[in-house]
């Protein structure tokens, strides 16, 4: 007997007829005598609908009552997946997150859990009841509704996970695994059988939306044994563990990308001590969040500073940094059509020439590369967008990730 | 200064504007300085489309995951309103009802509410913030929502009002008051400015469908004063009232008709000791609700009973009817096609003549009184259908209701 939780997205649980088909799901690891807790999104759709009408009441909205609106997704999601099971002759029932609770900060439209009472559910679960819990919500410490920001549910059960000491989180969405690369693009991708959280981690904030990024964190702190499967068909998905799992640790495990980059070049700063704490001062305070920075020397006592900001933070970025009366530059660059691509893999830790060989592939295409950085485990360059498809294929079939049969 | 409580039902909540249009209302109150605390039905169409998820997922409904499901709609519209508000600058907040609470019995789907905490609530009114409360919806002992059934968004406005000490509870509908009869059928019918407790009743419960039966009785129990009254207009509404408030009392202050009704005949009874028991006993245990009784002698040892049941459960009646062993008749005779016409005031306690007059002006239009029955301030009949609408207009102007001016 193991104990799971398992996690729908939206799209899982998007209608009535699909609502019935989680309750299968839950009802076939009731078959095999496992304890499950289930998380549930709201259907596709609805925070969409709700976060809507927010919208439309006024210029601000409070960040409190808009958790009182955008949570009631899940919880109608909740109560339709007890009656399913029910219907099935399953023992469940929901759990609203003040009910169990589940305490977060304060920090309405993106709380973060605290702790989760997990007496009331281990209790249900010893005794065979399913316990249904709305994701995305909390209740905070003024005991109101908390929604932990778009995205949240899969924390939400990643978290439960951990206080329920489950055996396993099993994460349902639409796509059946994480792959090596995009499937859309590389045809050539393979589902890989596991991934270590390190690598999930990168992947996940280089764009891979698979998981977000809180949950597989959190899932690593706490050793949550994670699962990326699909709602739609029966096939094992991938398993996220510790890398002490992974016996043949492949050098890259997947090529991942991120389209929602753009480039900022200040042409010719003067270099003295603290012109970056000047620059990137600034910018920090205009909540932009700069990621790839590369400074080159460009003539005596001035040089050149790139960086890459989010797309949607371009203008913002531009604009402070042309108000700003400390930095002198004599020329400021963007460049929205850019994509950061990046190759992630724990077993470069231990190996040279990965990113050499990422490089010459990349040469040979004749790809002229714009920024690079790296980490530990991953080597990220910035590329023109036109090539990035191109970029892709390359590097897959360079590090030797193509799937034997297409 | 007063304190006041307003309440809104689906059609006056039912869009982005109505809902901006209600917060307006609700300035309206603040600005002549008073405290409001405000109920909100859930948009109109929400409860009857989440009502309909329920039902898809199973044969039974657990009434306690039901009202997990159906309680959002209400919840949602409070989060908006309460947006809505702040941005008119009105400090609001929504509360829950598990966040005030509003303590109900465990009867989930149709729970009654026991008690309501007023500390915090009484707090932020007294302090100028607007509390917006979802109507519909309590905290039962098990410490899951419940709801109060269909409707019951007016009694959750009574109960709050009374728990409040309101000076006042406002209930804004889609009609602007009480008036002397449907004006749908009766054009010349009038609306009422003040109106007991005791005729709203009756009037509620033959059909005149502007408040609930038991946000009527609640107001009475507490001398809630309630005004009926239209969230779309500016005009005065109908006050629901103590008789003593009331200083001219018409001897009918209005005429009501419910075509909810069912006639059933059981010819020739053996009539015995204990033949009512016989017939009505399985009829309750069948949960059908029995109205207007009448006993005729037909022959020797024999009698004719005749009663009336709401239209859908006349099969159900007729089935229990024809399997019970205990009734000896002669035949069943039923009939959907009757309505129930009522005249009511509490001014007919002390005056004679009253149901003389309807018979006789019924019987002028050569209209067959089928059944009467009568309470201390009503008269009512049963007649044909076909015959409803002119029996209405021919009372209405022998009572002396008619408007001067159409």
């Amino acid at each position: 007997m193991a104990r799971i939780v398992q996690k729908f997205g939206g799209t899982s649980v998007g209608d009535v007829e699909r609502i019935k088909n989680v309750a299968r799901r839950v009802k076939s690891e009731i078959d095999l005598g496992n304890q499950v807790a289930v998380v549930v999104s709201a259907m596709s759709g609805e925070t969409n609908r709700l976060v809507g009408y927010t919208g439309e009441m006024g210029a601000l909205v409070d960040a409190r009552e808009y958790d009182v609106v955008v949570s009631s997704g899940e919880q109608v999601t909740s109560g339709l997946l007890a009656l399913a099971l029910q219907d099935l002759g399953i023992p469940a029932r929901s759990w609203m997150g003040w009910q169990i609770p589940i305490h977060t900060d304060g920090i309405h439209g993106k709380a973060r859990i605290a702790e989760i009472g997990t007496d009331a559910l281990s209790e249900r679960l010893n005794g065979g009841e399913v316990v249904v819990v709305p994701g995305f919500q909390g209740v905070g410490p003024d005991n109101r509704i908390t929604t932990l920001g778009r995205g949240g549910s899969d924390t939400s059960a990643v978290a439960l996970a951990a206080a329920l000491k489950a055996d396993r989180c099993d994460i349902y969405t639409d796509v059946d695994g994480v792959y090596t690369c995009d499937p859309r693009i590389v045809t050539k991708a393979k589902k890989l059988d596991k991934i270590t959280y390190e690598e999930m981690l990168e992947m996940a904030s280089l764009g891979a939306k698979v998981l977000q990024t809180r949950s597989v964190e959190m899932g690593m702190k706490h050793g949550v044994r994670l699962q990326v499967r699909s709602s739609f068909s029966e096939d094992e998905g991938t398993l996220v563990v510790d890398e002490d799992e992974i016996v043949e640790k492949e050098l890259v495990s997947g090529i991942a990308y991120s389209k929602d980059e753009a480039k900022i070049t200040l042409v010719s700063v003067a270099d003295r001590p603290g012109v970056a704490a000047h620059i990137f001062g600034p910018l920090a305070e205009a909540s932009v969040n700069v990621d790839m920075i590369v400074q080159n020397i460009s003539e005596e006592g001035r040089t050149d500073v790139t960086f890459t900001v989010p797309n949607g933070d371009l203008s913002r970025a531009v604009e402070v940094l042309e108000k700003s009366t400390e930095v002198n530059y004599k020329q400021l660059i963007s460049d929205p059509d850019v994509v950061k691509v990046s190759v992630v893999g724990v077993g470069m830790r231990s190996h040279a020439g990965v990113a050499q060989n990422m490089f010459q592939t990349l040469a040979d295409k004749g790809i002229n590369i714009q920024v690079i950085s790296t980490s530990e485990i991953k080597v990220s360059v910035l590329i023109a967008e036109e090539y990035f498809e191109l970029a892709l294929r390359a590097l897959h079939t360079a590090y030797g990730l193509d799937a034997e049969e297409v």
